[in-house]
């Protein structure tokens, strides 16, 4: 018995001396070989494709302040109990419950082809038209300037159509989101100033198909607001034809609307540094999505890498010098609610954040990292990650200076270097706020190349530190 | 009457130096400035898609000897004549003709989970089983070696499952395929010589999921051969987990056959060049393609990148100094008979080929361009073009030394620089020789992305020449 019960200790003991030497047979004092191995390693192990499925599928879209958000905040904090973090908590925040209400129209009425529906989805925090729908004039504009130029008098009782197209000449997408970005964000604000009774905006979409897209406009809680619709690129190319060849009126119906506040969580995990317990190296994305589609790329994507990242260096039995935390913010699409309580909740805290990297441009093939910061630190490190680029570049990655991300962004003041994670952007903008933003959109491969990328920068951050 | 003559003959006058002026406008002096107007007018104003749309939509696949293949001829030659070039022309050569024949089938019909069908393509160059099918029992190897090592009598009369899967742990697809491509190509020869019956293959395919995958197997006119059919990825893990609980038998059928040779075309147009008429420039794609799904990426985006290439030069004016000659390929799927008959023909009538590029990696996102060429040439021309490198950088494309294209490869003997199109390879093999090759799964600007990233280097090679 005796015997018996020391060949068994001594089985466990092995096996948990071979479990062990499995998780850490990577040598991480070499770069070049560490981060060969995080590679291997997450493109034949990671799960972050089935974290990304269940998300869709047994939940899908999730706007802050809905019920799917909430049941999105629990099934990701199950995901991280499992892969055995040290602290895994959720800080309260409050967020703008906006609903969409009923399906939305966009109707001509009358038109030289006679009348017809657009489909249409209601930008996020618009108001409502009432039940019974506003009918009026459609003017159109392709920009701001030429909006404001015109005299109150033409603008006034009007519907503005904004049709300026995304800038298919550029290489980077997201520049040309940028750019175009304006018409939704401002545009209806401004024509509620000069006197417009709705507003109608061609979707942010680099493809001509007959999807609307949504995303958020600005509200005032002190101003005039109007309803605003999106309309597709092909029926805005439609409509403005239309327009040339006479008068357009249009019926437009919208019941969204605003609740009261309602209580919502960032949820945080992290593995404690070794050595350096108390330098914050943050890996994000957001939670929350536009309540249409399944928010894979937007930014359910941005969650399992950030996520994937931890899971990574666990399985690998990496053990950080720094403190790595995974944030999956609240609220970046229609307040960015949580990016500021994290970033208020630091400071208070007195923790300090030396880098902050952020996934929320989709699950595409990785192609750079764009680094900023303050100016008083931005040069040395910049200068420290740039001596790292030449480690990435067989896995077909850039480093550039360059924005981060809207929900980090308010760690800036407080010295983080910021990271902005950037995969290919060419299919991205198709799906952005869309219905067609589905689980599978999402290729395997790119998305978990998304994870690599981002767990191998991070460690070198973690090993190596940044100059102060 | 005389005045007013002399109006309409000035007014068509200014119409015609005006479009001259429109065609012209771009300052080609300046490498910068010429390939962001190349890049702009292709992302703006190129058709490539509507092409592809047209070939995948109006004809679908077109294996070389089918009717398909002789319409997608005419379609694209009826494209050219509307670009206007200086030269179209087909050349006659004659192509293996090869039928797939009934659906395929693939049946489990003895084994721990019982029977059960698994979906299934005959290889390509495969012969059949017979009307009556053949049923045997199951043998897995995942090497060449491994079956090698076998004894004859344990393969004599079995179906040799071939399953090494593609490497997933390597960053670019096209090495894991050509890593795994032996197992289809010679695999079945193999067994058939060591006395296997049947083979069956797992797809060459990045992806898990239940899609069958052709592709060509080696055929011996001179040897034995037997019929060799594909399983999808996701199928060949549950026939591996069934072969470690026990036996299994399986029956398999198919009718695949021969029939004699057809005749078949490679379709050519050019520019001529202005000064150095003498020296080709080719730009190409193939024609043919397997007879699942529509061809789409595999060659129908190299076909349209191949046009795209002359139409942008005609649309903007440029008019080259050497000869940029499109040339779409018959038959690079089951013989190569296109490519070789080309560089017989360039042999005999003696051309020159200073360059030529082939895309045949499917339409994504432009990566890099590989090159290759005879150890006498190589290193200066490859010095030549690398100091072009920069000048591609903005767009995300990179140079490396590395294989080019299959049609083109029988040209390297004659001195050419071969050059390879590569695009991003992540979503490629999960598409390559199946029914999912279809044209939803291309996207317009990455497609467009090729298109420009070629006429762009083509436009150096042009302008520059390349040293001898």
């Amino acid at each position: 018995m005796h015997f018996r019960f020391m060949r068994r200790s001594l089985l466990l003991f092995m096996i948990f001396i071979s479990l062990q030497a499995g998780a850490q047979n990577t040598n991480f004092e070499n770069d070049t070989v560490a981060i060969d191995a995080i590679y291997k390693h997450v493109l034949t192990e990671s799960v972050a494709y089935d974290w990304l499925e269940g998300l869709c599928k047994q939940i899908g879209h999730r706007l802050s302040g809905s019920a799917n958000y909430h049941a999105a905040v629990e099934y990701f904090r199950q995901i991280m109990d499992t892969i055995g973090l040290d602290t895994i908590y959720v800080q309260e925040l409050w967020v703008p419950h906006w609903e969409r209400g009923d399906a939305e129209q966009v109707r001509v009425i009358s038109s030289s082809e006679g009348a017809f529906d657009y489909a249409t989805l209601a930008l996020g925090n618009s108001l409502g038209t009432g039940p019974d729908g506003l009918t009026a004039e459609v003017i159109e504009v392709h920009t701001l300037e030429e909006l404001e130029e015109m005299a109150d008098e033409d603008v006034t009782g009007k519907i503005i159509f904004f049709n300026r197209p995304m800038d298919q000449s550029l290489i980077n997408m997201l520049n040309a989101y940028v750019r175009a970005a304006d018409q939704r964000t401002l545009g209806p604000a401004m024509a509620a100033d000069k006197g417009a009774a709705g507003a109608i905006v061609r979707s942010l979409a680099s493809s001509t198909d007959h999807i609307p897209h949504t995303g958020s406009t600005n509200y005032r809680p002190d101003g005039r607001n109007i309803p605003a619709l999106s309309i597709s690129t092909a029926d805005a190319d439609h409509l403005s034809r239309l327009l040339r060849k006479g008068e357009v009126t249009v019926f437009m119906r919208n019941t969204s609307h605003f609740l009261s506040d309602k209580k919502s969580f960032n949820l945080i995990g992290e593995i404690r540094g070794q050595t350096h317990a108390d330098e914050i190296i943050l890996v994000s994305g957001h939670l929350d999505s536009w309540d249409v589609g399944d928010g894979a790329h937007d930014d359910g994507a941005g969650c399992v890498h950030a996520i994937d990242v931890l899971h990574t260096y666990r399985k690998m039995g990496y053990k950080p010098r720094r403190t790595i935390r995974a944030v999956l913010y609240s609220n970046e699409e229609n307040g960015l609610r949580g990016g500021n309580a994290y970033a208020d909740q630091a400071l208070s805290r007195g923790e300090y954040h030396l880098a902050a990297l952020e996934s929320d441009l989709g699950g595409f093939t990785p192609r750079q990292f764009n680094f900023e910061a303050e100016r008083s630190v931005f040069i040395p490190r910049f200068r420290a990650v740039g001596q790292w680029s030449d480690l990435m570049e067989p896995y077909g990655i850039t480093f550039g200076p360059g924005g981060s991300g809207a929900d980090i962004s308010p760690l800036k003041p407080q010295g983080a270097l910021l990271i902005g994670f950037r995969p290919d952007t060419q299919r991205y903008f198709d799906l952005h706020h869309s219905p067609a933003d589905v689980f599978e959109t999402v290729n395997k491969r790119e998305l978990h190349l998304g994870s690599a990328s981002i767990a191998a920068l991070i460690f070198l951050i973690d090993k190596h530190g940044l100059p102060d």
